[in-house]
């Protein structure tokens, strides 16, 4: 078993770094306080004896050596970067249930034949730069560095030049290494395991996702003297397109979900009709027809709003993955180990992304849940116990020790 | 007559300062920008042989002395600040006008018998500090001088600090001049003089306004994760108030107008169910009754949007002020001096908030208005023709002198 308290010491120091106005952390990708929280992950994975690899992208890769040299390395990770008002479990728990690991193979004098690496992941959240899982997208051959070096944040500073500023830009070459398994444990973040009673969720398939960005243009003029027939309102064409979304995704409940959380308003003045109005709309299923069908709809109906309204309407997608099933052999070892572990546990499928959906492309994959309270994530009062996390943590020990030989 | 080309050079060269993105300006309230075109307008005032006055709330004061001692001035003027995406001539054309019947004094050597004072209102377009016509209404005893300096931009600066910053704040108490009449000549900002084919419009009566900031917080979680009906979608709520504020303005038609200009989203990421919004509702109407009425609903309306979906709104009135009826003998002046040069008229009720609204409140007061194009304005594209701008300075010209006596 792992060491439930150093795992947990571990997770509230690095919430000490980028702390958020609400109990949460603000450590956004590429940040100065993304570069401390590396920093700090770096020197505990040293402590603990490991050499630090650094890619192009920024990506981390810690490597704890095996007996055999020709054997593939066991990788297990997630991301240390947060939301603008996020929690301090998302992601952060996947990367030091990595470290954890190591440190219990260090305490019990364990060498496994693999190698095991355990990662973090530049940019999960894809706040600051869309798309998410942008690094482990370049990894996997999705994207390409070029290409994910020009996205820009609001402020039109480009991730590359940001990478650079930060000093973590790497000399490695990108999607070079190969990997014998990847396991990713992460917060459920939703509601299903909470209210299941359960302690761990083995995660079979990951839901797809659409982030189509919509822009719809107006005219900008004086909210008092423009009569009401002469108003072209961007803001109120949007708000047509918002309820339509909703509408779009209760219609394939439960089996699909749909938002937009990212809205910009210009000029942004409470006496101009909005010119312009930018929105990303999010739509979601573990069922790729429907994710098609909503995007679909959402560009027809959205159409139809701005033609009746005199409104101008264009759509980009800016993100997206088809939905994901991971390998067999890695959900089989995951399950085992919860099982040997004498763990109450339940097959899910995740609502969210994770680096471990790309990776999925190019290894065998698979992750491990833990409860969440309220099933409330991207949120400052996101909470886990600290049982929850161990749970989940000797889960990640025993599918890795197990992938990784002894 | 006034000096056609004059004028036109004088909006062409303060134009100059603070331009926009696409040809029109963006010279906001306290910005360095509105310290230049505060400066040029000085050196222009003094050139003309004026002195110039300046209050704590910056508001300034060119004077042209008159023949008696004993008489009080007759005040005209507008304001330089601009809407972040603005035009040239909102406001500016009633400043510069203004200089203009100066100068046209000057070259004809007629001293009036009451002084002329050309005035320079501090923040009158609301956008970055609300409520709109701020100084102006410090100056007629709406607003406090503390509440004044205490209101806050987006980037929580105050206005006192700012005002002081730029350099700007006098030392003369706000609001002890006396009077004898003030004049106003402004752009339509609307379209019924175009449509009318009329020259100038004699204003006789504002239309009032109500702003009511409305809040409305939900629950910030995942996009993915959260199931549809765990859902507190700030975002989601927004948008049905943002139809019914349409609604309710649509239902007084075509005596009211309604809508949102500004609209802020938290924590505005793409993969963030939106936990709380914050926007501003602006009501217009000629009729105190309708106003509200408007806000009564959009309280009433707003409140059942809320409860139906589990969020929570609140309103805060920011900004507003009753309709306005100008002073029969100043109307007159204009109407007859639009007479009595041939130039068509009609009598307007303006759609815009201006400082000759709060004026009103502690002089005899009128307006003046020249169309403009399409009746655009809160626009860069915001235009008029250097006919349209003589014509008005003209009528503004003879009304003046007229009340001020030769
Ligand atoms: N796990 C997580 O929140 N990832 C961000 C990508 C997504 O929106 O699903
Ligand atoms: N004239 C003008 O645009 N004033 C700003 C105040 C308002 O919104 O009416």
């Amino acid at each position: 078993r792992i060491n439930g308290e150093r795992l947990w010491d571990s997770l509230m120091e690095m919430a000490k770094i980028g702390p958020g106005v609400a109990g949460g952390n603000n450590r956004q990708t590429l940040t100065d306080e993304d570069g401390e929280g590396r920093a700090l992950f770096q020197s505990w994975c040293e402590a603990a004896g490991c050499t630090m690899g650094l890619d192009q992208m920024g990506n981390m890769f810690a490597r704890r050596e095996g007996s055999d040299p020709e054997a593939l390395p066991v990788y297990v990770g997630s991301h240390l970067d947060t939301q603008p008002t996020g929690g301090k479990y998302d992601g952060v728990l996947g990367v030091l249930s990595g470290l954890e690991v190591l440190r219990t193979l260090n305490d019990l004098g364990i060498r496994t034949k693999h190698p095991i690496v355990v990662t973090n992941f530049t940019n999960e959240e894809g706040t600051r730069y869309a798309p998410a899982m942008l690094s482990s997208g370049v990894f996997a051959g999705i994207h390409t560095q070029d290409w994910a070096y020009d996205r820009e944040d609001a402020e039109g500073k480009k991730f590359g030049d940001e990478l650079k500023r930060i000093g973590w830009r790497g000399e490695e070459e990108v999607g070079t290494r190969k990997m014998h398994a990847f396991f990713e444990l992460h917060i459920e973040q939703g509601p299903i395991l909470e209210a299941e009673g359960k302690d761990i969720g083995v995660v079979t398939h990951g839901q797809g996702l659409s982030w189509t960005q919509v822009t719809i243009e107006g005219k900008d003029s004086h909210t008092g003297s423009t009569p009401m027939p002469m108003r072209k309102n961007a803001g109120l064409g949007m708000a047509k397109v918002l309820e339509k979304v909703d509408e779009i995704a209760w219609s394939h409940a439960p089996h699909a979900v749909g938002a937009a959380g990212h809205i910009n308003v210009f000029p942004n003045s409470r006496n101009v009709i909005p010119g312009k109005v930018v929105f990303t709309v999010d739509f979601r299923s573990p069922d790729l027809s429907v994710i098609e069908d909503m995007e679909a709809r959402l560009r027809v109906e959205g159409q139809k709003i701005a033609d009746d309204m005199g409104l101008s309407i264009s759509f980009e997608k800016v993100g997206g993955f088809d939905p994901v099933a991971f390998d067999e052999g890695c959900v089989t070892a995951v399950r085992g180990a919860a099982e040997r572990l004498g763990l109450s546990h339940m097959d899910l499928i995740s609502g969210a992304g994770h680096d471990a959906c790309w990776i999925n492309r190019v290894a065998p994959t698979a992750m491990i849940m833990c409860p969440c309270v309220d099933g409330l994530s991207h949120n400052e009062a996101e909470e886990i116990s600290p049982e929850w996390a161990a749970a989940g943590t000797d889960v990640l020990f025993h599918a890795v020790v197990e992938t990784a030989e002894i």
